[in-house]
């Protein structure tokens, strides 16, 4: 062999020696099984992973990239698309238990991935219907739980029927996809309708007719459930939206005394029958004095971080705990009134830290921010502010948070 | 070139860029400037991690092994003693601010280093002082504060004047490397006084000689104060300490109305004179109603964990705070009562999850696990309760503590 060549082999063991070592460094922590996998790096796995701390579960989070929100803060990082079902069983292989940051995951490949060891938390068939609204409406109808008029038939008869009955201006919804707003539409007259029913046809998503309701205002409650079947629910809450987004939101709901016991018996009935484990979210609309159910999600939830300051225990700790079977914490509020005011990105500059220094010299409020860059509509992070009097602790809440959003 | 080398080479090259890769993979999160740098990798700095995640602080941390409490859930870690100078230099490059897990830095090192960007929180005038009891007894005279009487002299006819005039039990301390009751001695004659200085002769450390005082309880306050000079006290806490080992803590101190006041006086006198930079702890003697200073320690302390759940705003959060000179956040309690109760390991097996569980079902309790073998005489975690009436409140927390440190 020429010299030039067993130098080069020579090189060659080096550097794969170099390599193994590196790539080792890199691996170590997921040798080990996690307590925990989350599919997906949002705030909301930022959120879980902060939980995690005390508790001193591992985590682990499968993660699109380093710089998202989560993989920012959390050691156990999987490099990998949650759209891609080899990465995720591969990944689910190394947890005790997985849960989703989100809801957009494709069941049917959930479904495909042999898990001999861990579970899904919560299962796909709850998945399944937290993904559709139609399944969500064929599920609230089937429990006799009160909601808007809907109809879910193709036929164009039917449909005709159905608008006759409860006239326009008429809801559209699509069946998936929708969050933050997207996927609704308002339909003021037939022109309308049609032209919404067409842009639909062409999308892979079954349109749903909902009559529109008078909303005095929209509601929210949380209950939360482990597999042994220990459940606990949380206050019901206000929630007030804009362009479809949560901005504000007050712990316990103003003057709600007459609804709670309902407003709680809905989360527990749902709850009970889908058997989910973990957080379920509950939206509801206050209409003319009366609850209707709006949506679920089964995992941490928006109106639900007022918890992290405003309650014994945070839904980001309970659902890690509901989520391993552990029993489930307190959820009384420690405090009469807890407000949390959502920092929405308006494409602004990326939030520096002037700003936030600004924001903290408000006493009084508890900042959270997701190292996400501002994209419009995006949620960027909150505000939470704990107190007596409903007025005083939003104008604090509200005070940082504009200071957070500035241009 | 025979083929075999230009083969080898195109290998070679592929090699070279996949290792490149692998490597910057590796060191992607170390490039940039970390806010705050965390020398040493102790269960204080994971609570600091904590802290920091909702407030978007980018934090790295200098840890021995990755398998260090604070190590295991914070994804910017770099590798290298906190004893070794060159580790400590290159680790401070990298960040703009950098604080302590404990205060075992040796002092004349860490002036070595050349800080042009950043910053020590707190500075290494302010780390000489609370590592010396020597420098701490002549600081607390120098500022008029009560303290017991005390001898710095080697004279041997000093020493024995002062026994003349305090006698016997005799406290002896060594100046350094003391902490959870060791460097502290109780001579009851003259005998186990010449053995306890003939020992302590070998040792590169001044005994102090002390007088020992009815001590009715322990108490201890924390202050916190920014580079801007602003400052806000804690409540007054008692502390309960046995084997010289914090055991418990009430806050705020029962029956100490008539001592707040001059405990935060005694506070601040200090974090101003020597102009500390984040959290200044205060350890206190009861003596006869009487305050008298004990110690003092500057960085976040095992007396000040009730502040997480029982305080506006938590040790950890305002010691990042004042590190960056960020506004500080309110002390006040959100709860009448809080206690923590510490975890001290006895040898027994590391903590399973089954035992935590156990514990997670006592209500009202938060639990932190640290993530650390439970050697003897080791912090391996900590419970606090929040509530309405101490006796209550200490029996919950008790619970919770006694079923995580079972064998």
């Amino acid at each position: 062999m020429p010299e030039s060549a067993a130098n080069c082999l020579c090189l060659f063991r080096r550097i794969l020696t170099a390599l193994l070592v590196c790539w080792q460094g890199r691996t170590n922590v997921n040798t080990e099984l996690a307590d925990i996998g989350i599919i997906g790096a949002g705030q909301l796995a930022r959120m879980m992973h902060q939980a995690a701390i005390p508790l001193g579960i591992r985590v682990r989070i499968l993660a699109g990239s380093r710089s998202e929100s989560a993989a920012q803060v959390a050691p156990d990082v999987v490099l990998g698309s949650p759209d891609d079902p080899v990465a995720v069983a591969n990944f689910a292989q190394t947890c005790r238990v997985v849960t989703f940051d989100h809801e957009l995951v494709e069941v049917e490949k959930l479904e495909r991935v042999d898990l001999p060891a861990a579970h899904w938390c919560p299962s796909p068939a709850v998945m399944r219907v937290s993904q559709s609204k139609r399944l969500q409406r064929e599920c609230f109808t089937r429990l006799g739980l009160p909601l808007p008029r809907f109809c879910l038939s193709s036929s164009e008869g039917e449909r005709a029927a159905f608008i006759k009955k409860v006239g326009f201006p008429l809801m559209v919804k699509a069946d998936r996809g929708g969050y933050d707003g997207r996927g609704v539409w308002k339909a003021e007259d037939t022109a309308e309708f049609n032209q919404i029913i067409e842009a639909l046809a062409s999308r892979n998503t079954l349109p749903i007719l909902e009559e529109r309701v008078d909303i005095d205002r929209e509601l929210a409650i949380l209950v939360v459930r482990n597999p042994s079947g220990a459940e606990s629910v949380y206050p019901l809450v206000q929630t007030v939206q804009s362009d479809g987004i949560l901005r504000e939101l007050i712990a316990p709901a103003p003057e709600s005394s007459s609804l709670v016991a309902e407003a709680g018996a809905i989360a527990l009935t749902l709850a009970r029958a889908l058997e989910v484990d973990g957080i379920l979210a509950v939206e509801l609309f206050q209409s003319k004095g009366k609850l209707l159910v709006n949506e679920i999600a089964s995992r941490p939830h928006n109106s639900g971080h007022y918890t992290i300051e405003g309650c014994e225990t945070s839904q980001f700790e309970q659902h890690l705990r509901a989520s391993l079977d552990w029993p489930l914490g307190a959820t009384a509020m420690i405090s009469p009134v807890a407000v949390t005011v959502n920092l929405i990105g308006r494409g602004q500059p990326a939030l520096d830290q002037w700003r936030l220094k600004d924001a903290l010299a408000v006493k009084g409020v508890h900042i959270h921010v997701y190292g996400k860059e501002p994209r419009v509509g995006r949620k960027i992070g909150h505000v939470t502010a704990l107190g007596y009097q409903t007025n005083e602790v939003l104008a604090r809440a509200r005070i940082a948070a504009s200071i957070l959003n500035e241009d």
